[in-house]
């Protein structure tokens, strides 16, 4: 039983650990911590949280389990706002889609990884945000991955999975460069590419012509496109590396599609294409 | 009242708009044409036709409508095939999503565009296919539009409107490459991403793991990856020139996209998702 949860950021992902965790009675009191009034008024009289503070510090004030919820641009910030101010059987665990730039804020707030800090990363989300967002089934299912570093403390991994198991997530853990690489490709690149087709789109002359005709396939393929800005900069920033090498590559594929096409290369067309179905048939529609 | 309908390819395209004109009590009688048995036996059971033949020149006889409704590369042998069965009061119109290539097939088969061809394209449809997605409510208030070229006879016009009324839907007239243009951007060039994205995550060595991972944004947004991979082929071919172009200009924005990413440019960053969210807010959100 968590005592006391401080939730950092109560958004739809930090206010759905909460209601998840409320849910199954898993915590005795949640104090919810962010800048904006109006969303901490919000959370409070949606049942998310218990009480709430504009002060990271008195956030963390006596609470066994810590969750940042923070946009990555934050993250460092929030970090020092409580580096004086844990209690000594405190566990700290973040959900951040990139966990290399959370280890370099961690090194460079504590002058190390601390034991007590667990690395995470719940692989689940809408392009909603906000409290309004959040509901206590987020994580049913959902997949959630640990990146813990060898300075981890075996205890403090424990009881964050114990936490998500709680959220009815699955936990799976690996290497923080593995997680890196492997978000970039399924979704901070599709991000990019859902956000600059729809600007490309936006910015011809006909755009409100274009968009009036865009179909279902369209609606679907820029819902991300919907998801908040300032989050996404942040992600794309922390992920630079990984991300910019695979926005190159599937550029340079992107100019070979197109001298496919130019050649009429019937074959070449029907390859890619039937492959990609197999994949998405394959892979995507069994697991949803 | 259409007396006899014959629809060429009994799909999720000319299926739905058989079963839509039954609703309204638009047809009397409806013939299905195609090449797979079984799909047509299936159209039979679903009630969406009356009678079936694979014969496209028995198909069209006694027909007062005929809707062509094959993959564009099947398009120019369909018309051959009917070409001397037509009766002499008949409409033909098709649902070709690129309209070029058909005003093309037009000429070669016959030598000019004849008057009663009303070249049209309803702007709907899911990544399912077959007589068995077909349903009666695809058109409603989605918009079709046609692009009679100067030869067309205005009755034939209208005759092909009210059909498309008695389905649900809003109608719209503009010219051949207006619409090529328009369509390679809201669905082709998404259709050649999506397609791309995933064949090239799939060739990845650790593409098992890396699907396994996608969460909830990446299903939506390679939903059409899934569509039908030869009606896929056939369309960008189909509307090569402007596709091309299209994907040209598109590869080179990532590139650039990849050079703001790597200088770190967090401002140029925020500018493109902020516009693309507010567009797609605006145009997508608002006519859903």
């Amino acid at each position: 039983m968590i005592e006391r949860l401080a939730v950092i950021g109560v958004g739809l992902i930090g206010g759905s650990v909460a209601l998840a965790l409320r849910e199954t009675g898993s915590v005795k009191t949640v104090v919810g911590c962010g800048r904006s009034k109006e969303n901490l008024v919000q959370a409070k009289r949606l049942g998310i949280v218990d009480h709430y503070t504009h002060d990271v510090a008195e956030a963390v004030d006596g609470a066994d389990m810590v969750l940042l919820a923070v946009p990555l641009g934050a993250m460092r910030e929030t970090l020092s706002g409580m580096r004086d101010h844990l209690q000594s059987n405190a566990v700290v665990t973040d959900a951040g889609s990139v966990k290399g730039s959370v280890i370099e804020d961690l090194r460079e707030v504590f002058g190390e990884v601390p034991g007590w800090f667990v690395p995470g990363h719940p692989i689940a989300g809408t392009e909603r945000s906000g409290a309004d967002a959040a509901f206590a089934s987020l994580y049913q299912n959902r997949r959630v991955i640990l990146t813990p570093t060898s300075e981890t403390d075996p205890k403090a991994i424990s009881r964050v999975e114990l936490m998500w198991r709680q959220c009815g997530a699955d936990i799976t853990r690996m290497p923080v460069a593995h997680h890196d690489e492997i978000l970039a490709a399924t979704s901070h690149l599709p991000h990019m590419l859902a956000f600059s087709l729809v600007d490309s789109l936006a910015r011809l002359k006909e755009n409100d012509e274009i968009f009036r005709y865009a179909a279902g396939g369209f609606r679907d393929f820029t819902r991300i496109a919907s998801s908040n800005p300032v989050m996404w900069r942040d992600i794309c920033l922390a992920n630079q590396d990984h991300l910019s090498a695979m926005l190159t590559r599937f550029a340079d594929e992107l100019h070979e599609l197109a001298a496919i096409l130019e050649q009429g290369d019937s074959e070449g067309l029907l390859e890619i294409f039937e492959r990609a179905k197999r994949a998405r048939d394959r892979y995507i529609d069994g697991v949803e």
